[in-house]
C-alpha cells in the first residue's frame, strides 16, 4: 500500500497540464481507449474513468501478458476476492488507524483543503513527509496561509481516512471498499494453503478494482478514486530467500537507481554482491517485473527500479523499490515492490485469532511477504504515451503488435464491384482467431489514418486482384510498407508477426 | 434490473438446504472454485464470496465463451465503466426512488426483518408482489406475526434502499455502488455513438461487479451482496425490429414457457407467428442467449425462457423473458431478457439535460433497449451442478473440456527413474498453450480422483515407456478410457478434443 506520494508522483502532479499528456488522453478518448466516467452528466466527481471498446481489448492483452510472464511463469495462483471487506480486516491491516491524509477546514466558509498540498502550493516547496497535525498548523501560520476562498486564517489540521465506508444490511454494519487488493489474498491464505496443497514460497496474484477516496484528485487517469490493480504477494519462509529457482535471474540486468540518481544496469549477481539487493528472492522478482515491462514494449532505458530511502518506505517495509517509467509527466511509479516482512500475516493473526502459519519442511512458519503491486491504468497510459508518435504527416500508436487491442483492419478498396462482400468474408474469417475491424467509409487514406491512431499494426486492403488472383495488400503501420499476401496465407502471415 | 424476486427464485430460497447444493458447494470450496470471503475471520457478513485458483480460470473460460458467442458474433462493443456513479444517475434510473425492500423493525428490541419474507416464513404462503407498506402491516396483524426475537407485535413497514451509498471526497458527496452494470452503458452511449462511428442497432456489453445491499441474504452464492454481471444492452430503432440480420435465428428452436407451464421448443418463426415473441429482434437475441448456454454445456431440455406476466415485469419493461435453468434448487434465473423500451435513455435525457438521440438514416431517434442481463456467479454454479456426477466409486465434474478450468494434468507414474523430470518437461511445454497441472504426490489413483473432482478432462501419465518409446497414457475423465499417445502429438491430440 503506497500510502504516501513519492517524489516522482509529485512531479507527475503538475504533469497533466503538459501538452503530451493532453494529446495522448485526447487520442485515447477519441479512439475509445478511456474517457471520463458518465460523460453525458454534468458535475461528475473527479477520479472516475471508463474503458471504451479499444481500452477493454488493450487491458485484456496487457493482463494476458501479466498472466503469462508473471503468474504462469512463476507457478503462482490467481484468485479474485470480494471488494467489500469487514472493518476488522482493515483494523488489522492498519488502514482504519492510519490510511489518512491531513485536511484543514476553513472555520468561516467550510472549504476543505488537503493540508500538505495547500502548503506546497502556497510555498512552492515540497512539504516533508509524515508531519504531525500541529506541524502543518505551524507551517500554515508561518507562511500566512489563508483560505483560498474567503481569505480567513486556517488551522486545526485533522485526518481524513481515504477508505470508502459502506454500511452492510439494515443496521449499516461497518465495512470498507478495499484500498488495495492484497488484503483479500492475506485473509484467504490459510484456507488456500490448507485446501490447495500449496508450498512455500508461493505467489498469489489478483487483478481487480481498488478504491481510495482522494481529497481532490487532479492527475487525471494517473490518480483515480477507483482504479485497477494487479497485485502479486509472494509468501515465503524468511530463512529460504536463496533457493536455486531464483538463480535464473542472476545474469539479468536490473536498472537500479539507488536514491534519485540515474539508473545503472547491473546484473542481479552484482547487485547482490554490492548489497543493493538483500537476497536472491528479491532479485528474481525484480527481474520478473522489469522484463515484463520490456516484453510489453517499453524500452529498457526508460525503466528504472528506484530503491526507496527509509523515510519513503511504508513503516512495515524493510526494503522497497518503485518500478518507474520515464514519461512526459516525469518518472511515473507503476509498481511498488515491497518487502512487507511478516507485518500483514502477524496482524491478521492477532485480530482474527486464526492460525496463519504454514508448514515448511515439518516446521510451522509465519510467512514473510514480498509484493509487486501494480497500477494497471497508469501502466496502460505509460504504454500509450510511449507508443504515441507524430511525424510530418500523421499521428500513430506504435504499439507492439502482440499488445495492440485490434490486430488487423480489413478494407475494401472501393464500396462496389463485390469488394465489400469479399472484404467482409475475409474480416469474418480473421475474427475467428484475432480481433479485427472492418471499415469501408471514406478514402483509403482516411481509413489508414484512423487505424494508425487506433494503433492497429496491419491493414488488409481488398481490391480487384483479390477477386482475380486471391491476394490482398497488407500495410504495416509503422513503416507504411505494403506487401501482397495470398488470402489463404493471411492468418499465418499475421500470426507470425504477432508474437 | 430484476428488482423483485420471481417465483422461481422463491423456490430457490429454500434450496441451499438441499443436499445437492451443499455437496456442490463443498466440492467447490475444497477444489478452489469458490468459498466464503475472508474465511479466516469470524463473523464476516453474509453475501460475499471469493473465487479461488480454479474459479478464476473457470470464470475466464466462461467469459471468453460469452465474448465469442455473443459480443463478437453480434459485433457488439464491450466497455468497462466505473462502479461508483453519482447520485443523479440513479435518480434518473429510478433506483434512488424505488430500489428498495419492505422492512419492519421491532419497536421493543430493534430487530429488523424483511416484511415480505417474514410473512412468507410464518404463513408458509407466497406473499403477492408489490404490496403497499400498509398491506404488509395488515398481513402481519391478521396472522399474529410477532418479533422472532422478543415476541412483541410488529408493524410500521418502511422501505430500505438496496444500494450501497458511498460519500465522495471530504464533503461526502452522495454516490452509489452500481446495483447493475448497465447504467454505465446508458450514460456513456452518447459519447460512444459520437466518437466510435457506431450505428443502430448496436449491442453494448459489460462484464463487472454490481452491488445490492440485501437485507438478509440466505441463498449462498445464488444471492450475493457483491456479484458479477455480464450485461448486454442492445440499442435499436424501435421502427426497425425486423432487419434481415435477425433472420438467421428463424429456424432455431427456443424453449419458451409462457407463464409457469412446461417449456415447448418452438422455432423463432412459429413463436413470432403465434405472437409469443413480439418481433424478430427479440427472437434473434433469445436464440443467441439460449444457444450460448447450450454451448457452455447445459442440456437444452434443462433451459427455458419463461415469459413473464404483467405483474412480474419491471414497470418499464414491455416484454420480458427469464432464462432459467433446472437445478436441484428449482428453476434458477440466470438471465433477465427485458425489452426496456426508451425508459432509460429518456430518463437520462431528462436528468442530465444531454442529447441521447442517435442519427439513423438521417433521422434522430431515441433508441429503445433490449437487454440480456446475466448473473455470472449463479451461471457458474449451475454449470458446476450440472457437471457434478457421482457413481459407485467416485465424484467427478463432467464439464465440457472447452470450459474446464484446467485442461490437462500431468503425472509421473512414480517419483523416481527420471520420470518426474520428464513429466515436468511435458507439463511445462503443455503450459504454453493450455492450462495444466503437475502432480506427483500419492498413488496414481488418488491423483486421478483429485483431478476428477477438479473437472480436469484429460490426465497424462508418464512412465517407463515415455523414456523408451516417447509415448504417454492419456486418460479421459468421464469414460476413464486410456490411450497411448506420442508425446510429440500430445498438443494436437488435446487441442482437437477441446473445441
Amino acid at each position: 500500500m503506497p500510502e504516501t506520494e513519492t517524489p516522482s508522483q509529485k512531479t507527475a502532479q503538475s504533469g497533466p497540464k503538459l501538452p503530451k499528456y493532453e494529446e495522448v488522453m485526447n487520442l485515447a478518448a477519441r479512439r475509445g481507449y478511456f474517457f471520463r466516467a458518465a460523460d453525458s452528466y454534468p458535475n461528475v466527481p473527479a477520479g472516475f474513468w471508463d474503458y471504451g471498446p479499444l481500452g477493454v481489448l488493450f487491458k485484456s492483452r496487457y493482463v494476458e501478458l501479466w498472466r503469462k510472464r508473471l503468474v504462469k511463469a512463476d507457478e503462482m495462483v490467481e484468485i479474485d476476492t470480494a471488494q467489500i471487506l469487514p472493518k476488522a480486516v482493515f483494523v488489522a491491516s492498519g488502514h482504519v488507524g492510519s490510511f489518512s491524509d491531513p485536511v484543514v477546514e476553513c472555520a468561516n466558509c467550510h472549504a476543505i483543503y488537503r493540508a500538505d498540498k495547500l502548503i506546497e502550493e502556497k510555498t512552492k516547496r515540497a512539504t516533508p513527509e509524515g508531519l504531525q497535525d500541529a506541524e502543518y498548523d505551524a507551517l500554515m501560520a508561518q507562511n500566512n496561509i489563508v483560505c483560498s476562498n474567503c481569505k480567513q486564517p486556517l488551522a486545526g489540521t485533522k485526518r481524513f481516512n481515504m477508505m470508502f465506508r459502506v454500511g452492510i444490511g439494515p443496521l449499516g454494519e461497518d465495512a470498507y471498499l478495499r484500498p488495495e487488493t492484497c488484503q483479500g489474498i492475506f485473509v484467504d491464505s490459510p484456507f488456500l494453503f490448507k485446501t490447495q496443497r500449496l508450498k512455500l514460497p508461493k505467489g498469489f496474484a489478483q487483478l481487480g478494482k481498488s478504491f481510495r477516496n482522494e481529497i481532490a484528485p487532479r492527475q487525471g487517469i494517473l490518480r483515480q478514486r477507483e482504479f485497477y490493480q494487479a497485485e502479486i504477494e509472494v509468501l515465503f519462509n524468511p530463512e529460504k530467500t536463496d533457493l536455486p529457482k531464483f538463480e535464473v535471474a542472476l545474469d539479468y540486468k536490473v536498472n537500479i537507481a539507488d536514491g534519485d540518481v540515474e539508473a545503472t544496469p547491473l546484473t542481479v549477481s552484482a547487485a547482490l554482491a554490492g548489497g543493493v539487493i538483500p537476497n536472491k528472492l528479491v532479485g528474481y522478482y525484480l527481474h520478473l517485473i522489469q522484463s515484463f515491462y520490456e516484453a510489453a514494449g517499453l524500452p529498457s532505458e526508460d525503466i528504472r527500479l528506484r530503491k526507496l530511502g527509509e523515510k519513503e518506505r511504508a513503516f512495515y517495509s524493510t526494503v522497497a523499490f518503485d518500478l518507474e517509467v520515464r514519461t512526459s509527466v516525469g518518472w511515473l511509479e507503476l509498481v511498488a515492490c515491497n518487502y512487507r516482512s511478516d507485518y500483514d500475516l502477524r496482524r491478521h493473526t492477532e485480530v482474527s485469532k486464526s492460525d496463519y502459519t504454514v508448514e515448511d519442511d515439518g516446521k510451522k512458519v509465519l510467512p514473510h511477504v514480498f509484493e509487486l503491486s501494480m497500477g494497471v491504468d497508469r501502466s496502460l497510459y505509460a504504454l500509450l504515451e510511449n507508443a504515441y508518435t507524430t511525424d510530418a504527416t500523421r499521428t500513430y500508436l506504435a504499439l507492439k503488435p502482440s499488445i495492440a487491442p485490434v490486430q488487423v483492419g480489413v478494407f475494401p478498396l472501393v464500396s462496389k464491384e463485390g469488394l465489400p462482400e469479399k472484404a467482409a468474408e475475409i474480416y469474418r474469417s480473421l475474427q475467428q482467431g484475432l480481433d479485427a475491424t472492418y471499415d469501408e467509409s471514406g478514402s483509403i487514406g482516411r481509413r489508414y489514418a484512423r487505424s494508425d491512431e487506433a494503433g492497429i499494426p496491419f491493414c488488409v486492403t481488398v481490391d480487384g486482384e483479390t477477386l482475380s488472383a486471391g491476394t490482398v495488400t497488407v500495410r504495416e503501420r509503422d513503416s507504411k510498407l505494403q506487401e501482397r499476401v495470398k488470402v489463404s496465407e493471411l492468418p499465418g502471415w499475421l500470426n507470425s508477426r504477432l508474437d
